[in-house]
């Protein structure tokens, strides 16, 4: 098969809508869709300063790739986890990744950081849980530290789809009222704006668009990964996809179309300054602070550096 | 392997709770979780009369089956759909059902009462769609005619966990905000109260309890049946239920929790009188009687006749 706007072979074969494209046409193709998504739920001003939060993977390293070919001013985070050699090779890619882009790094290192790597910690709670707060606390102060309006993550079709489907199939409704493609700047700006510029693109065809553009990237699962139930959702998923072509479009869609009866749910818990950091916190001291049991706040700004 | 209470040779495995069971003990299980879904639900009150629409097929016969052994005052009500040689057998299946329980079997005959059989209509509304309309409008208004306390179907839990997935996946939230085991009596009792005994049991339960009693049903699906994506959605919940025993029940009570949340989405349409049929009606003809373009109320009252 040949491209659908040129001579050349069909590098991919789109479902939806249905087409053929090699891989120049198929990067525009996408590059004009992440476009579209940041057009159309504004998630990104006039003038705004982006800090992108590469973790080595796909997604993150995409995302930086077309917000820079868009022309949008951006810096770089990774985090390393401090999972052994999982994350020393994260940190390489995001390295490497960066480099070929032209595009200022950051690293902040938790081991370094905190004293103990993700999955070192003597808790009761789930790795995945500590992890995730620990990694949205770090960016989330990195980027208002900093001075950055928004903080953009990888986030595409089939995570959101997935997270959606997941927190139906049981019933977790709060999870669902607050959901999507743009969280809006709370607190004073201290909680920064967060965006997911790839957020209507699938998986398939953010791995078309890292091979077709040459970007290179860690393939594999962190040791402590989220799981079967979310792989099993996201086939289930896939397979009504092929099914249906747009199923997971329109599903994602019409969730946003919708969210609002699930904003019944949401507990608005009172947010107050934490007693160690600063940053809003439920209780006296933040769950990151309460967590990492910090004495003082931890500060990421690179001019006192 | 051997029934879990007494000695026979096992005849079903249960998943959720997992256990064997003889065919004595499954009835016995099957009977007291239909008791328990009347009990909990509040589906029938001391002395009601319950009307029973029976299709011939397996879950309404076995709805008629336990409600009559457990004690019920039940009778039934068959609406032959006028559909050439599947509506001759489903009536013979009804008839055969209700003679071996005892129980009066009343036969609404839509051909002969409206002039064409289901799939004979020359209209652009799709078939299954009067279909309902016409099945739901003849089984509550010869229920109203007759003082039936409330009209009982056949609907089995995976009917239910389907309808709700299948309503999630497009976001046709307007249908969830009614959804349930009870539907109340409303508009002074001319919506008659609807009940579902089946709701807590699978479909594989409900056969297996017709295949331990003996009651014979037609099987064959109605020729302009629901179509491949209920049969789709089924199978997918069916493959959650065997990765995950439960996931079934644990959904439709999880809704049955949440279902609030869609009433924002209820238009409260004030209904008024049929100016044909004096039923509840959203305009000034209500939709059976537009449809059927009826020119006057049709009575279903046993005593007149
Ligand atoms: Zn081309
Ligand atoms: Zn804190
Ligand atoms: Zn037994
Ligand atoms: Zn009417």
């Amino acid at each position: 098969m040949r491209c659908r706007f040129c001579e050349k072979p069909a590098f991919i074969k789109l479902h939806y809508p249905r087409m053929y494209l090699c891989p120049e046409h198929f990067t525009e193709y996408f590059e004009r869709k992440v476009k579209r998504t940041i057009e159309r739920y504004k998630l990104i001003g006039p003038g705004e300063r982006i800090l992108v939060v590469v973790s080595g993977g796909k997604d993150s390293a995409v995302t930086a790739h077309v917000l820079k070919k868009l022309g949008y001013d951006i810096e770089c985070l990774h985090i390393n986890l401090g999972i052994g050699e999982y994350s020393e090779k994260s940190e390489e890619y995001a390295k490497r990744q960066c480099e070929a882009l032209g595009v200022p790094l950051h690293i902040v290192r938790v081991k370094e950081l905190l004293g103990h790597g993700i999955g070192e910690v003597r808790t009761r709670r789930p790795t995945c849980s500590y992890c995730g707060l620990t990694k949205r606390y770090i960016f989330n102060k990195f980027a208002y530290d900093n001075g950055f309006d928004a903080v953009a993550t990888g986030h595409n079709l089939d995570d959101e789809a997935s997270f959606i489907f997941a927190n139906l199939m049981n019933w977790n409704t709060q999870y669902l009222a607050k959901q999507g493609p743009v969280t809006p700047e709370q607190f004073n700006g201290k909680l920064v704006k967060k965006i997911k510029p790839l957020y209507e693109l699938t998986e398939r065809e953010v791995v078309a668009y890292a091979l077709a553009n040459g970007i290179e990237y860690h393939i594999e699962e962190c040791p402590h990964a989220v799981g079967a139930t979310t792989i099993e959702y996201k086939g289930i998923l896939n397979d009504m996809e092929e099914k249906r072509p747009g199923t997971k479009i329109n599903f994602v869609k019409g969730y946003l179309r919708k969210k609002h009866l699930f904003e019944a749910e949401l507990q608005e818990k009172e947010l107050r300054e934490c007693e160690v950091c600063g940053m809003p916190s439920s209780g006296e001291v933040c769950s990151f602070c309460r967590f990492w049991r910090m004495e003082k706040a931890l500060d990421f700004s690179l001019r006192r550096k």
